[in-house]
This record gives structure tokens, sequence and C-alpha cells, in this order.
């Protein structure tokens, strides 16, 4: 990792972190509520989807403070997906990012609600953005669509139905697109239309987002069999464990670390063709795909 | 009830029945998600929410056909907080409009996910209205705060917290107010956005909202107690299974009868200051306090 994304990687993080809770606190709201919702939120993790959306502001010559409330948003809504796919009905995972999992410290039915409550207030946030109105609510519906039926959720759902089953790669990709990437390609854009990008260059970063989307996913399937319970925070083999189809499962696993090498220069191409400074982003992919948590 | 009152209800939930599930069904989307979406959209009730939203246009000479997204919209939400409701992990309610609950048919994770994504795409029906920009983040950021933390979501632990305690009636109150008011209310104020309504008729169509929910609830409570499974198609008496305070239980049958009566004072009143053709929301008062289901 070169010395400047370790220091925008570090500041970001640490605005989300700062900010976040703080959004939070000032709810009039019944205080359990507040603390299950904070407890998920401040289990950190490394702010991912923020950091890109943020990345992309910088590369378009934008201070990055003009994201913090799109970029809390998202880690809502991350966090709520999070929280509800933990449950004891979905993957019943008792840990995550090496703390107890959100129903395991303050009860199932408090975990849903905070869950729903991360994910309505990340569309009032965006709400009450001061951009002009036409852009908030374009950022608004292309958020709605990336984490709903068409979206998050309707991977979510092909995910569970694709448990014990042979999936084929095209099947597995439809999968994570939905369940991982839509979000992920959504920071990325939303950062684009804040920046007030061109539609060439929404199209291109969103090629490119599909791309990272991907290979964030892949390296994540290598990480659950190479990596270790300290630095990944959750079960090593949890996936195998719960018989989801992977990348390694389905390609082996020199099969996986080719198919990583192929995505990653797919989203360097659509990178370049932005007229941006990229050096932030390509850092940020290489970072991605050779993380070891 | 009144004929007039009869036509307008029965045009309106038709209205309502008929669009709602079209938009799920154009949705790009795993096929048993819509299902289990449509499931419990199909599963009907009396839309007194989407037909409170019309009410409001028509007493402004407005046509409802101005609000059918927003109406379909406050639908799903109210379709997604009673999945969520009836789930194990909450009240575990294994009937509900006299149909099985949604985890029952499809399970409790399918459950979940549904709700989430009606949640979502409620947003996003929204998001697609063709009014003046503005008015349309007006509309989202009402929505949010009406459903969120600071709203339903937290009128929903405010009630959890409250099972087995002796409430006031102010604790009672503060609870209905978010847990169905806030929604009710929202509806009332959301037909009043999208007609052009002035600032103080909107001030006093929430006052009147606010009454109009505590009344409803009143009498749901009553109904609990003097309703028949057959009418109400639920368990009567299912409230006071749960340990849940309620009217009659604090003030006795004939005490929250009189409550009902003071609540009707005061939503009419609020209501005839309003610059718009009262006929309609007059006679929806009558009806929900006077409704034997």
């Amino acid at each position: 990792m070169t010395e400047d994304l370790k220091v925008f990687l570090n500041e970001s993080k640490q605005k989300i972190d700062e900010r976040l809770p703080h959004f939070i606190e000032k709810l009039q709201a019944p205080e359990s509520l507040k603390e299950s919702m904070n407890y998920s939120l401040k289990a950190g993790g490394k702010r991912l989807r923020p950091v890109l959306l943020l990345a992309v502001l910088e590369g378009f010559g934008k201070s990055s403070e003009k994201g913090i409330e799109a970029a809390c948003a998202i880690e809502m809504v991350h966090t709520y997906s999070l929280i509800h796919d933990d449950l004891p009905a979905m993957d019943d995972d008792d840990v995550r990012r090496g703390k107890p999992t959100n129903h395991k410290v303050f009860g199932e039915a408090a975990a849903i609600l905070a869950g729903d409550a991360l994910l309505t207030y990340s569309f009032e946030l965006l709400s009450t953005l001061t951009e002009d109105p036409e852009i908030v609510v374009s950022l608004i519906a292309e958020f709605a669509r990336a984490i709903g039926a068409e979206g998050m959720v309707g991977g979510q759902i092909s995910d569970m139905e694709g448990e014990n089953k042979d999936l084929s790669i095209a099947e597995l990709e439809n999968i994570h697109h939905h369940k991982t990437g839509d979000l992920m390609v959504y920071s990325i854009v939303a950062g684009a239309i804040l920046a007030g990008a061109t539609e060439e260059d929404k199209t291109n970063l969103r090629k490119f987002g599909r791309e990272l989307g991907l290979l964030f996913q892949i390296k994540d399937d290598i990480l659950d069999i190479e990596g270790d319970v300290a630095s990944i925070g959750k079960p090593v083999g949890s996936d195998a464990g719960n018989n989801k189809g992977t990348y390694p499962s389905i390609l082996g696993m020199q099969g996986a670390k080719e198919r990583l090498e192929a995505h990653i220069d797919l989203a360097v191409t659509s990178l370049k063709k932005v007229d941006m400074d990229h050096t932030m982003l390509m850092e940020l992919t290489k970072y991605v795909a050779n993380r070891n948590h």
C-alpha cells in the first residue's frame, strides 16, 4: 500500500467513524434503539464503500466533505444488511468483525428493528442534502434501486436460493452483482453524481464499479479459505460450512486467482477512460485485490 | 356509513388493490421475492392510509390519480411493518387479516427480506413522482421521519419495552403516536403536500391526523375485547395475551369509550379549520370511530 493511500484510507475512515454515531445520537428515539444502531455502526470495518465515494469526489477535484452524508447513508445500509444477514433465520452468525453480532447482544427483535431503522434513516440523510433537489432525487432513486428487490435484497434472496446447489459462474456472478456489487457501484456513482460528472464518465465508473465488486468478492472467497480468523474477524471456511458456491469451489483456487487478475485488468481499463485523477481509485483497486483481511 | 363514503372507500380500495401488484410485477427481481411481497400486499385490509391520502387530495379539489404512487408507497410500508411485527422474534403471529402470516408461508428469512424490499421500494416509488423535485424531496424527508427511529420503528421498540409494565396513559399515547399514528399523519400530510396546501392547513391537518390516529387505536383496543374473530381477522384478546397496556386496561371500558369521544371532538375541531371540503374526511373519522372490525 502506498503512503498516500494509507493516509487517505485512515483520514476517510476517521471522518466516517466520527460522523456516523453523531447522526444517531441526535435522533429523538428510544435510547435502546439508538444503542443497538450505534453498536453495529461502531463495529467498524474498512468503511470501503464510503471510502470509494470520497475517493471519486477527490478524483474529480471536489472536497470529500460534500459526500459525508451520502457516505454515511451508504454505510448505514451496509450495516443494516449485515445485521439482517446475521440473524438466526438467515446466516445465523454469532460473530461479525470480531464482535458478537447485533442480535446476540440486543436480541432478535431489536436487531431486526435496528436494521429497519438504519435503512430508513439512510434515506432521510440523503433527503437532507443541500444539493439541487433534482440531484437529491436522482441520488435517492438510484440508491433505492441498488439496495432493493432489484439490487441488494434480491441478491440476498438469490444467494439463499443458491445454497446447496451447483451454481455456474454466471449464476454466482449474478448473485454477487446484486448482493454486494450494486451497493459498491452505487457508492462510486453517487460520488460521480455529487461531483457533477458527465454521463460518459458515470457509465465508465459504473463499469469500473462492477468489476471492483466482483474482484472484491473473489478475493473474499479466497480469503475465506486462505485467511486466518484473527485478520478477517469471522470463522475461516464459514462459506463452505453454509454450502455456498464460491469462486474457488467452482474454478479451483488457481482458476479463482486468474479470474481475479482478469477483473483487475477490466476494472483498470474502464477507470482509465474517466476524465479524472485516477491515482487513488487505482491504488484502492490494488488494495482490495491484495488485502489479507 | 353514508352512501358517498361507501362509494369512495370502495373506489379508492379498488384503485390501490389494482395498482399495488402491478408495481411489484414489473420488478426485475427473483420471482420468489416478488411472490412474498405481493402475498402480503394482496392480503388486503381496509387500505385506510391510502384512502386518507386520496380523501385529502379530493378535499382540496385535486384528482386522486395524483396520489396513487404515494398511496401505494405508504401501503407498502404499512405492509412491511406488519410482516416484521408478525415475526416469531416479535409478536409471533400466525394469522393476519384472516390468512397465514408471511413467514408462515415463505419462511422467516424470506419474510424479513420481503419487508426490507417493500420498505426500500416505497422510497423508490416516491422518487419517481413527476412533481417538482423540491416537493418530492420534502415528501421523502417527511416519510423517512414518520417511519424510522423517530417514528414508527421507535414506536415499535417502545411498545415492546412497555410489555408487562404498568403504563400511564401518556406513555401509551406516546407509543401509539409513533407506532401507528406517525404513518397515519403522514398519509394525510402527504396528500396536503401533493395538493399544494398552505402551511397553516398542513398544521391543522397534522393535528387532525394525530387525533385520528389515537381514536383509531382506542377503537382497536375496544374491538380487541368486544369484537369477534370473524370480523377482525385475528384472535380476540390477543393484546391482553401479550400483556400489552391498552386503553380499556388502563381506563376501563367506559373510560376508553369516553376518551374515544373526546378525540373525535378534537379531530373534528382541527379538521374544520382547514380550507377544504371536509365532507369525506369527516365521514371517514366517524367510520373509523364506529367500525366493528
